[in-house]
């Protein structure tokens, strides 16, 4: 009990750290040109810290993609999917409190347009965790946080803001929903666009890595 | 036949990513100034999540200085080129389902630029993935992704728009093609110098790295 | 004796040159766009270059911290800030000879914003230092300067000039003092949540990493 | 003999790529404000690539520290200098080729500024070197390149262009130079203050990890 407390502990902090960096940057407008940076190296940070007491996924995706690969009990993803937005929805209202919210606009991108970029780098997300952290191959490396935290400074760089908002991460997407930085329909949209990825993510892996 | 198939899928996922970064950020203007930081760490991530599967080439140049150096089987080189080129059509038709093409433009460097361009970056390219991904002098290490990924950040500043168009990969050089940011002319000529220096990257490599 | 003086040395030589960049960014003007990248790779370089003897800290909120979770006895707590301070005034000197300061301006942040700024990265701060640099889960890692580093990329991005100077360490604050960057009340506040911060952040860390 | 000869190609290549990054940034105006993280970059990956085989110096100060630390034979100090020199006059001169060289200006820093910029960030490199690539607190890591790199992104932001022209290394400086960057004046006072850096590089290493 207590130990899967510490698990949930850990995910709330870090998704709470990464969904204060986004908001910040959207609605603060830190600048802007280095925000795929410092959003990715959000992630780098805490997938170093916590990874090694929860598996660092801060990520509803990244977990749905975890218990398919085996590398978290299917008993533990509600909880953790629960944690995870409960830290996402602090940090927006944290960020919130600093400022005057926009009024929610209408969707910048078709659905095309969001499913293509919401799909394809939360797929390369959610692969690349399960090459770089729970995979023989890689076993022992030092470079986990390092990629995975690249994957969404790439995608937030080539997909954010051109074909999505680029949350990748459905407690992301619940984020900007708080701070009104996206509507709640292309928010839901975005989480289950990001949930199908994982999917598609944990079954790639098990053809790629099988013996 | 199965083992092959998957790494190369793996050589399709990453040229793939490695493309559509590419091409989103010259045909739908992603943030320019940190372009060369993501297109380097796009190549990095895939190296990290592939590289112990297919090695983690994305790139035809790469692949035929790994079989110079025995890292690769020399009649897996065609089937890998075959799929990179694949990964980086799909990716480039992708993109460019999202906007219009331009007309292609007249080649804006002299031929003498382009050589010096794309030969000197794709060798050190080469010559850095031989050193740190193949060497007994650096086995284990958990930096190989890193340096790779870097070679392009690199490049993609000091040569990239200046000498050459930054492609430093036959594959990247066709992608440019497809989404008529180069052509073809341009496109051959790039391919053509990435792999004389892939042999040349070859050579130094079994030279510097004697007995 | 020597032994300590050892540590102490690098500690002033780390802090002196977080403080340094710190500095010139502020004073100078360095390209700023990158300015958060530059101060936290200030700090990964002196963490790698100097953790083996020191600890690594060059940051008196990290030493309490550390002193907390029982990875720096509590009597070098004293000796580790005196030096670190002694390298942030150093450091604000050098710099301050090559330019005339401008006059100290009221602080533009309201009470609120810079503890829930200073208080957030901080903490973040202390408990990445904690997790990477002293823990079991990570012995032995390669990654622990560059996630430390960029903590303070993140926090100078997200939080730095939009809740707070983004200090998230007293000597810095105290340095900040000294270039007349921010007021005296404004630095001891600063630095009073970096403490606080720390204490939280060594409970957190007996918590989730507990037995 | 061809032993030696190995190691000074791999110099010759690092300076090369080094100086050719710098020249490209100045001369042909590569995007200026990622100058200093491409920078650092090209070192960082040169590095990687090369330590193993010479040590990866690249750089007449760093190569002088090493042999005051008995990391390299001071026999070898003299023709590392000459092959890290050529490597320079290749970069510069092969830059050149592609643009008129601007007139030489008088320096635009003072001697003092100079002095304290070069000084310091050669001190931090040349100590970082060794912390990290020669001392067994660190052996084995896999950071060596990145800590290494990352000064010269570090010092390019805080110093360059503000208290010298950040060259921190005396082939860099002829480099400079070479392409009426800088004039000889300033270059050797720029390469005689790396040269002091080193040596007291050297000692303060000596001095810290004394036993």
């Amino acid at each position: 009990m207590k130990d899967n407390f510490r698990k949930y502990l850990v995910e709330f902090i870090g998704t709470f750290f990464l969904v204060f960096t986004v908001a910040s940057a959207v609605l603060l407008g830190g600048s802007s040109v280095i925000a795929p940076i410092s959003i990715g190296f959000a992630l780098m940070v805490c997938v170093y810290a916590g990874g090694h007491i929860s598996g660092g996924h801060y990520n509803p995706a990244v977990s749905l993609a975890a218990a398919i690969r085996g590398a978290l009990e299917w008993k533990q993803v509600i909880p953790y999917w629960v944690f995870q937005c409960l830290g996402a929805a602090c940090a927006a209202f944290t960020v919130a409190q600093f400022t005057a919210l926009p009024a929610v606009e209408a969707c910048p991108f078709t659905l095309c347009q969001v499913i293509t970029g919401e799909f394809l780098f939360t797929f390369l997300l959610c692969w690349v965790v399960l090459e770089v952290a729970t995979c023989k191959g890689t076993e022992g490396n030092s470079f986990y946080g390092l990629a995975i935290g690249s994957v969404v400074v790439v995608g937030a760089f080539a997909a954010g803001g051109i074909f999505c908002h680029g949350a990748f991460n459905p407690a992301v997407a619940a984020g900007l929903g708080f701070i009104h930085a996206a509507g709640w329909a292309c928010a839901g949209v975005t989480a289950l666009v990001n949930l199908v990825a994982a999917i598609v993510a944990g079954c790639v892996f098990k053809f790629v890595n099988a013996e």
